[in-house]
Order: C-alpha cells, then sequence, then structure tokens
C-alpha cells in the first residue's frame, strides 16, 4: 500500500498523477489517493502566502521548463496556465466528495490535473467543476452538494493537518505503510519500489 | 560538454559528484566542474542566510533521511555534518586555485565531499584542508597560497555571479552547452542524456 498525497494545483503532480495507476499496476502495489491543501503548510512552515515558484523566480523558471521537459517526455499534453496556483479548496471538497460516495477517485483527480495544466480551464469554478463531472458521468449535482457539507469541509481540513503531522511539506508525496516518505514525482518510482518490498516482506 | 555546478556544502551535491564521473564516462559526454557559493543566491533569491533545510524543518528532516537513502542505494557512506552548513568559502578557493594549477579537480572534490559529509570534517579549516591536499598528493602549500590572492577570490565571485546569471538557485545544477538548466542529483542522469544528445546532433 502506498498513500499518493496531492495538491491540486501543484505542478509536478500533474505528470505523477497521470503516470501512478499505471506505475502502480506494474509493481504490484496498490495506492490511496489522498488530496490536501498545500498552502496552509507553506504558510505554517515556510511563511509563504504564494507558491514558492511565484516567490523565487529562478525557481519558477526553472520548474516551468523542467514541467515541459517532463510531460514531454511522458508525452503529456502541457499548457501554462493562466493563473497559478489557483484556489482548489472546491476542487479538493469535490474530490473527498466524490470519494464520500464511494465513486472511483482516479479519473476525476487526472481529469482535474488535465483540466488545469492541459486546458487552463479554472478548476476552482464551479461550472467547470460540474462540466468535469458530468464529462466522466459523475452525478455532479449530488457531489457537489456533498462538497459544500460540514463533513467534507472537515475531512479537507483533516487531510490537511494528516500530512502535516506525517511531515509533507511538497506534493506530490508518497508515504509508505512504515511511514517513509518520498518527495517529488521523480520519487515515484523509488517509493512504489519501497512499497513493494515492504509487500515481499510481509509475504516471506 | 555538460557544465557540473556545485557548492561544497550542498547535501545532494555529495552523491552527485561521486557518481557523475563514471555516469559521465558511460554516455561519452565530457563535464566542466564548477563550483560557486550558493549561499549568496539564497540571500538574494530568497532573502535567506541559512540553509533552507535550516528553516524549513520538515524539509529538513526529509532531506536527511532522503540522503540516507540515497547514499545508501550507492554504497556510498554518510555520517551527519555536526556543522551544518559549513562554510566554503575558503574550500572553494582551494578547488579553484588547483584548478588555476592544471590539477584535476575531481579526486579534490571527491575528497571535500567525503570529508564533508561521510567524515564530518571542518573543511572551512586550513589544517584540514591541509590534510585532504597532502593526502591527494597535491602541492599543498601552493595551493592554499595561490587560494589566497586576488585572482581567486576574484575568480570565485566570477563564479558565483555566472551562477546566478545562468539562472541557478540551487545545486547540484547541470547546465548543456545549449543552457538547458538541471537541478538536483536526480537530474543527473536526464542531464547526461540531454548533453549526449547534442553531441550526436553535432556528428550527424
Amino acid at each position: 500500500m502506498l498513500d499518493f498525497w496531492f495538491e491540486l494545483a501543484s505542478t509536478y503532480s500533474y505528470p505523477a498523477a497521470m503516470r501512478l495507476p499505471l506505475a502502480a499496476k506494474a509493481a504490484g502495489v496498490e495506492t490511496r489517493w489522498r488530496v490536501f491543501l498545500l498552502g496552509p503548510l507553506f504558510k505554517a512552515q515556510q511563511g509563504l502566502s504564494d507558491s514558492p515558484f511565484n516567490v523565487v523566480e529562478a525557481k519558477g523558471r526553472y520548474m516551468w521548463r523542467d514541467l515541459e521537459r517532463i510531460c514531454g517526455a511522458l508525452d503529456l499534453p502541457l499548457r501554462r496556465p493562466s493563473v497559478f496556483p489557483r484556489h482548489t479548496l472546491l476542487p479538493a471538497r469535490v474530490v473527498l466528495a466524490a470519494g464520500s460516495q464511494g465513486l472511483d477517485l482516479v479519473p476525476l483527480v487526472q481529469a482535474l490535473y488535465r483540466a488545469n495544466f492541459a486546458e487552463d480551464r479554472a478548476i476552482d469554478q464551479g461550472e467547470v467543476l460540474d462540466e468535469i463531472l458530468v464529462d466522466l458521468g459523475l452525478p455532479a449535482a449530488a457531489v457537489r452538494e456533498a462538497a459544500e457539507t460540514p463533513d467534507i469541509k472537515a475531512a479537507l481540513r483533516a487531510n490537511t493537518e494528516e500530512a502535516a503531522g506525517r511531515g509533507l511539506f511538497g506534493s506530490p508525496s508518497f508515504l509508505t505503510a512504515d511511514g517513509e516518505l518520498f518527495w517529488g514525482s521523480d520519487r515515484l518510482d523509488a517509493a512504489l519500489a519501497w512499497a513493494r518490498g515492504l509487500n515481499h516482506h510481509h509475504r516471506d
């Protein structure tokens, strides 16, 4: 089992989310997709009110070019969002609401990343979220209604607090059952290999 | 040709410096080893007077564990330095001084990283630098004298300014002949592949 922790506004989490399902299947590792908000962590840990990629110009310039190379190598479309980072409170709640209704999160999360980073769509807007849900054949009205309930709001706060408590400080992060943390899309394979090793260990 | 830009206090640069020579040889890529000081860049770009790994506790905790895993996989000894980051003005000048005398930088730089990150030795101290130079059979007195000359001091300032001008913000960084920047020990292979592609392109 590997926990995939993601913030929907995170650039490097886009290729990670697109690549994870096949890579996890190949490794024989089950994954749990856990959404959280990175903003509160940036604020608490680094005193930042904006993405470090906006605050530190050289880092931002590098990241966009690096992301271009990574997406190019994976044949993933990429269009730099006209707004970055987008507010992800609403779409993160939508993800949790879909999960609470027993829906498969993977296609939804991938569609949200694609909308944000390949189609430059405003995933912080209700209409856009409705379109995405409908396109996936999901019960948009029910999911969006659930997303506004106190339970779902509390669940997102709880996820974000749990992320901080587990030592996260960025997205994507991968957490193994024995508490090993891996940060960054470039650690996806190392995280899967670790999780796979645990599987084998338990089997012995 | 691939430029390897490194700060001697940088943790992830240790495995990169140890791994680069063989990896570059296997890829058929020549490398140029270019030392710089990361402190002035952290200050100018992020307003930091200390390593981000000290400033952001969660990041630091993760980095030391991640480094342990990386060094473990490469069979590299690692002992967490009792002082971090060490001041690297003096050893960086020593590296430039050795280069100015036509000496091979690679064994010296690797010895400095090993001293700092595997042996917890104070590479900011003259006596330690003398020991390292002598152990390598290098002319310690001549190198250390050259390290104090205005030319070498200016050369380090120039390297650091060039690093900033080329968009660097961290170490290790790899820069290809056509200006592609790769940051992090985990980008070493991607950087070599890019540089190798240029070689092949020029050969066509």
